[in-house]
């Protein structure tokens, strides 16, 4: 005869195909000596001889059910039916792959009108005995005999009504046999029948059922999106129920195999003497520490102290554990990888390492990139309630406190006497720079992840918050409202620039702190990892913070930064009024000397690893005053002082801001169509990081410059520009005599660029991928515009499965970056490539980039330590590759 | 002994190998008995055999070339150095491919200081004479002698000088002699031998020069650029010259097998006794119309006549003849295919056909598609000089004559009287609907080609320049202006949108017409092509003008022209600016029947053609006042009337105006993100589109709707707007009881719909390509900020070979229309697919969407004819394959 049923004691993990996720797993803990409730399996098989004999359960089957049942029996010393000591159980389905719309679980099988007391006695509850079989009554009847949960749910509302009750514990355990007689009442009535009595006919029904929901509608469908055969069935888990509150020598609760917050190397965790798991987590009584159970219940607390070191061992991870005591006896209800902080994550990985539990590529996996993050910032103290007051787009992490203004310079003076700042405004312009350095953090109104003040926060690694439009700023009157509250100038807020919450008032913090563990096990993924990790970095100071995070170059240092410094947008912007020649000329001669020193700076911090500098990419007009602020102020002098030098000024400006306004500037004269307009402004930059490079080359100093284009679209942008840098450079080395050694590659940022890749690699050192514009040219989406307006809604509603513009849009933008990768090698095979998308900084993408074959990813200085780990990950992931580039 | 000189009449066509393209030709024209001058071809044999032999030309070479003279003198009568009847002759280099950087062409060789003397007496004029002598010693000495031809140039302006002659004509025979001695003198100088005065040497001389040119740098780097094999060698071809300035027996002319500008059978020409082919060029004798030849000179004339025939029957096409007549002997110096207007291409393919010269699929490929626009609109008459004011971009063909008026609501007033007015707007808004269909046409300063003056414009098929920035609109003076010159308000202009060119007062027109041959030509592409033609049309008028111009159906319905219909956009804005789902239901509920109209009407027309209307797709701030405007007019009401109500109401639409707005309308929220955000009005769409399809069923009216999604990136944006229609569809059906065969499909237009075509289809009945928005994005150009700013230079300079607006890109965007098709077609093999960017109507960008597999292309009304010929000539090069659509 087939072996149709299985205790748990006679399997293990490898059965899953005839026992189903469920039982397999129920099986390899009894198998390891766990004290998990007993119990059987009723296998696939036994489904699908269910469906071959015409949905029936042969004799076979039942004949094994009803021996397995027995043997619980024994193994309990319960009995189904016995009021004196009643066997009840769980049925579950369990089929190999877990799948919605199947039968889940019926607790408590078994009870009946006899049983029901039995049990109030044995726990001294009568309340709870009740309240368990009407929920029993309720949920059997709703799943196995199909009578719809509403009229049950209705009864009891009716019943909390006539007794004047607000909520279910108010009802006594009079009140639920009431409720009981009528469930009873609406079973006879709906089925004809009354509630089944006998517990092993609740038994065979409930199998029933759950062979039956293996094809029902919602299963059917799930299986055909999923690719899952229909052959393969679903087992049956039926397993004897246990309860913590049969007196004293019961208990339940959860522990942690280690300290879950701190990583230490302790049991960690709570309990409560006669109680079900429900009291712990309600709150009603106060649970006491798992340390105390050692006097309280010295033998459980012995056994389950080897239980937990023997679980610990078996998954080699710290576990997560929920048990009961019955009756003295523990059992392990469940077992599961503990979640853990941080810091938690990376002590335990290193320490379990230590001990010789998992071997290192095993602890680089067990933590994951992204909690690093919250390492590098300080950070509002978990243990503190945060009250939202609005929140916005977080727009770069990292948590403040501070007094409300609404104005750079003051901001910068309110700093300068020693007072903590936050800047609130509408947007930022370069005007505010100033402002940006003094404050604690941002916050704006307006404006997307990519604007202005995001930008620059997040390379400072400053808190910032954007589009924050709940916020109603009204700078006249120096205030801003959300709803009904008026938050004033000077009052103080706190603002969470990693969930993008603002909270009213302050709300104490923990101050970043990078362990040893951190460093340890950030030193074996750069022994592991076979992908670069570079830094975005604007300026010496990013560049050295990047340096010491563990960035191995800097892979985008944008130079439009530079140009926004407030000392300097004058020249600029002179620079771009000029209306000859020479009146340019003279204006870029001022800035030549201001960006040599910052590439000195940046090629100083980076001590001869490659830095990636990119060439002017914004429009002009970023440069300029806003165009309506101008229109007003143009408009309001026409009435009030129409003969003014100022009217007359401000409309000359008026029309050059005009000239160069654009109606879509993502998509318009910017990047290398600049320097092909231009020239001389490119020609000049190149030139600053030609005298930049020899001024240190002559200090003895290594450099390595490369020179990046930004988006080409045409290889004949690449043609000209390189040749205009190579210019630049002959030009210097005659005038300075030192022989600089550089590159000059481009940003693979819109679609054509990717593919055309072959052509464009003709003239390319390196690519470089630029992922957030790729993402907005090849979905089509303003990152401005699309963040405020539908985007959210997509998330939200699945109709993206991600925001594209936080993990990288694999299926469409990462065709487009293996295209580039394989068509730019196909050309030039030792092809250096690399991304300065904020992907770049994202564990998900990051693998991408790895799998692609990527050299290197550039993120901002904040998240180096997590691509490291990240790196390191996707290499034990996927095999190791030949190194490519060296890695500090 | 290997035979390496050719008499050309020794040749023919077929030896290109040996006697290099221009040879082969030369022999081929003499072997169909054509009186091309005598001459021989050195083969490229000799030129390997130079090169093997060291550089030297051997003694078979040189035996066979003096051979081959001595036939030539015998042919001519000429003999080299003979004073009294000199052989003069040109050499020419000739490669299998024509290769820039040869040595190209030395004339008159054979003149020395005694031929000189002679050819002055036989021409009887000395002048002639000797400026024919000193060009040749200074291209000989340049070309073969090395001599740097500045040195002569220096020489000739000193002399000019000197003399105080302003230009060479002005110098006599005998001042042209002196130029010779100062020439030799220079000759002497730089070579130290005196200028070679034995023509055998002269020729020999050349004759290395050619060969020695095969190995030049530039001929090297042109051969590797372009793939051409080294040792194919160049062949030498020597013709004796003829001079058509030998007395009255000889002369000079130029005709056309067929008049170029009608295509009339007739021959076509004049010519000039005694004069060299300059003298017809230069003007200063007027030349005598062929005709008269058969007077003047009888002989000849039968000669020509028999010949013009004989060729054009040989090359099967009209030929534009070159010939001399030399002491009464005719000489055919070129023929070529001669250029034609389009109504003489036309009417000479279809004749030709009709004259069994040529078939018809050659006579479809004769006539450039592009040419037949011209035929379809007004244009000025190529007659009158055009004197150009200014010059816009080339928005809509059409030419027109007008007053100037710069309001809409004039220029309906006007017309009404029964005048003729050219509106002139800095941009036009909905608001100036009515102004533009009263208009003979519009021209406006700012916008590009997709602005919305150019696109109703192109709709209406009605002349428009957009973009014009050299004029100077002041609205308040009722004036504008360019450079210096001011046209007021009532001025009459003429402006030629096909070129987009602005002139002063009225030229006159040329009305379209249509001729007989033209239906006829376009009723072989039909019958040829196997790709589909249908018309971009939003109204039923431009769908009743394209089922005449013979489009098989509507590819492209843009609904939201239909919005801006003036009696219709403050409707529109009341559901923009609705707060509430009641207050937008009552708008939509008011323009439902008006869509519903239109529908009726477009169906109508095409008599159960499909007809692709596209759902709503420009963002909604479209349909709102200006921006910049309203908040000018806030500003002033702040300061002049602070209390009103208007100010008030400004300010609450300023609001939502700004809530609309978007930094890059172009990738915000628009297309597909409206229905996914606002499916109400998507809703209302297809419901009008089912209402106006059953009341067409219901008169016994074919219907073929198919419902077009615009800008969809992700297959679930598709997959909800499906629903949505499908929805619609049901509603529609249960209320009317009739059954619609609709299909539901997608725009292909941002480059992450073509990367992902295969999840894409999953959804789509058919893909139309909207090429517009998908080069705008792959590029990541704007077209409106390009067109201004960069791209113009970026097409002048040659960075990209076309404006790939006009022309489709198809190395970038062609790629992903290639995997749009190719994976689309991967999900469902039947997939219908097809374009309606402006590329649908360009010859090229036609025949890639043939290649590419696509069904049919759809471009505006006025170009439908044009994409037929497209269609055909793209089925005939690139052979027919199994028709899937009908064609109409």
């Amino acid at each position: 005869m087939k072996k149709f049923v299985y205790l748990f004691n006679e399997g293990n993990s490898s059965m899953k195909a005839l026992l189903g996720g469920k039982g397999a797993n129920l099986a390899e803990m009894t198998k390891i000596g766990l004290p998990v409730p007993d119990g059987f399996t009723i296998t696939t098989e036994a489904c699908n001889d269910y469906y071959e004999a015409g949905k029936k359960i042969t004799i076979d089957v039942t004949e094994q059910v009803l021996q397995a049942l027995h043997t619980l029996e024994d193994q309990t010393g319960k009995q189904f039916g016995n009021p004196g000591n009643p066997l009840l159980v769980s049925v579950r389905s369990g089929s190999v792959f877990s799948m919605p719309g199947m039968m889940d679980t019926i607790l408590n099988l078994g009870m009946n009108d006899e049983t029901v007391e039995g049990l109030a006695k044995l726990t001294e509850n009568p309340r709870f005995a009740y309240d368990s079989y009407r929920r029993f009554i309720q949920m059997f009847s709703d799943v196995v005999l199909e009578v719809d949960g509403f009229y049950f749910e209705q009864l009891l509302e009716e019943t909390r009504e006539n007794k004047g009750y607000s909520s279910d514990p108010d009802l006594s355990a009079a009140d639920w046999q009431e409720v009981i007689a009528g469930y009873k009442g609406i079973v006879k009535k709906h089925t004809r029948k009354a509630f089944p009595q006998d517990p092993k006919e609740q038994l065979f029904l409930a199998i029933n059922s759950v062979f039956d929901s293996w094809n029902n509608q919602r299963a059917i469908v799930y299986r055909r999106l999923n690719k899952i055969a229909d052959h393969l069935g679903t087992a049956v888990n039926i397993q004897s129920m246990v309860f913590g509150n049969m007196g004293n020598d019961s208990g339940t609760g959860v522990a942690f195999t280690r300290n879950p917050s701190t990583g230490e190397s302790d049991l960690y965790g709570e309990y409560l003497i006669n109680a079900q798991g429900e009291d712990v987590v309600a709150g009603i009584r106060t649970p006491l520490p798992i340390r105390t159970l050692k006097e309280e219940m010295p033998k459980v607390f012995q056994q389950f102290s080897e239980t937990y070191e023997l679980l610990e061992r078996h998954y080699k991870d710290m576990q997560d554990i929920e048990f009961t005591v019955e009756r003295g006896k523990l059992y392990i209800l469940q077992t599961r990888t503990g979640k853990r902080t941080a810091q938690a994550a990376i002590r335990i990985a290193v320490e379990m390492v230590n001990e010789g539990i998992i071997d290192k590529n095993e602890a680089l996996l067990r933590v994951d990139p992204e909690q690093l993050n919250q390492l590098l910032h300080r950070r509002i103290d978990d243990k503190f309630e945060r009250k939202q007051l609005a929140k916005g787009l977080p727009a770069s992490p990292g948590a403040a406190t501070g007094q409300v203004v609404f104005d750079a310079d003051e901001a910068e003076t309110l700093t300068n006497e020693g007072k903590k700042v936050i800047l609130v405004r509408p947007e930022t312009t370069p005007d505010d720079i100033h402002g940006i350095i003094a404050a604690q953090a941002v916050v704006t109104s307006r404006g997307g992840m990519t604007s202005h003040a995001a930008v620059v926060a997040r390379g400072m690694g400053k808190a910032c918050i954007c589009g924050c439009e709940a916020m109603k700023i009204d700078l006249r009157e120096g205030q801003f409202q959300v709803g009904d509250t008026v938050v004033n100038h000077g009052d103080i807020i706190t603002i969470d620039g990693a969930t993008g919450e603002i909270m009213l008032g302050e709300i104490p913090m923990i101050d970043p702190e990078l362990s040893d563990e951190f460093q340890l096990l950030l030193s074996w993924a750069d022994d592991v990892r076979d992908l670069g990790v570079r830094a975005n970095a604007d300026n010496p100071e990013d560049a050295k913070k990047a340096f010491e995070f563990g960035a191995g170059g800097i892979g985008l240092c944008r130079t439009e930064h530079m140009f926004m410094d407030s000392k300097r947008i004058p020249i600029v912007q002179s620079m771009i009024l000029a209306e000859t020649y020479e009146e340019r000329k003279v204006a870029l001669d001022q800035l030549l000397p201001m960006q040599q020193g910052d590439f000195e700076g940046i090629f100083e911090a980076m001590q001869g690893h490659p830095v990636t500098i990119r060439l002017l990419d914004p429009p002009l007009h970023e440069f300029l005053p806003d165009k309506e602020e101008l229109l007003v102020e143009v408009t309001k002098l026409q009435i009030t002082d129409p003969q003014s030098r100022e009217l007359k000024m401000k409309e000359i400006l008026l029309k050059k801001v005009r000239q160069l306004h654009e109606y879509n500037p993502m998509l318009g004269h910017r990047g290398c169509r600049l320097g092909m307009i231009h020239p001389e402004i490119y020609f000049m930059q190149a030139k600053a990081i030609f005298y930049a490079a020899s001024s240190l080359a002559e200090r003895g100093i290594t450099v390595n410059p490369e020179i990046m284009i930004p988006l080409v679209g045409h290889v004949n942008e690449l043609k000209e520009m390189r040749k205009l840098v190579n210019e630049a450079g002959k030009q210097v080395k005659e005038e300075k005599g030192t022989v600089i050694d550089y590159t000059v590659g481009t940003m693979i940022e819109i679609p054509r660029a990717a593919l055309t890749a072959d052509r464009i690699a003709e003239e390319a050192d390196f690519f470089s991928f630029g992922t957030n514009d790729l993402t907005q040219t090849t979905f089509g989406y303003s990152r401005d515009d699309a963040e405020g307006k539908f985007l959210q809604t997509y998330i939200e509603e699945k109709v993206l499965p991600e925001n594209p513009f936080a993990v990288l849009d694999t299926e469409g933008v990462g065709k487009l970056v293996e295209m580039g990768v394989t068509l730019g090698r196909q050309t030039k095979p030792g092809l250096k490539t690399g991304i300065c998308g904020e992907h770049g900084g994202e564990k998900h993408s990051i693998e991408f980039c790895y799998k692609t074959g990527l050299d290197y990813v550039s993120c901002s200085p904040y998240r180096v330590p997590l691509a490291r780990l990240a790196a390191a990950q996707a290499t034990i992931r996927h095999g190791s590759r030949k190194k490519i580039l060296s890695i500090r």
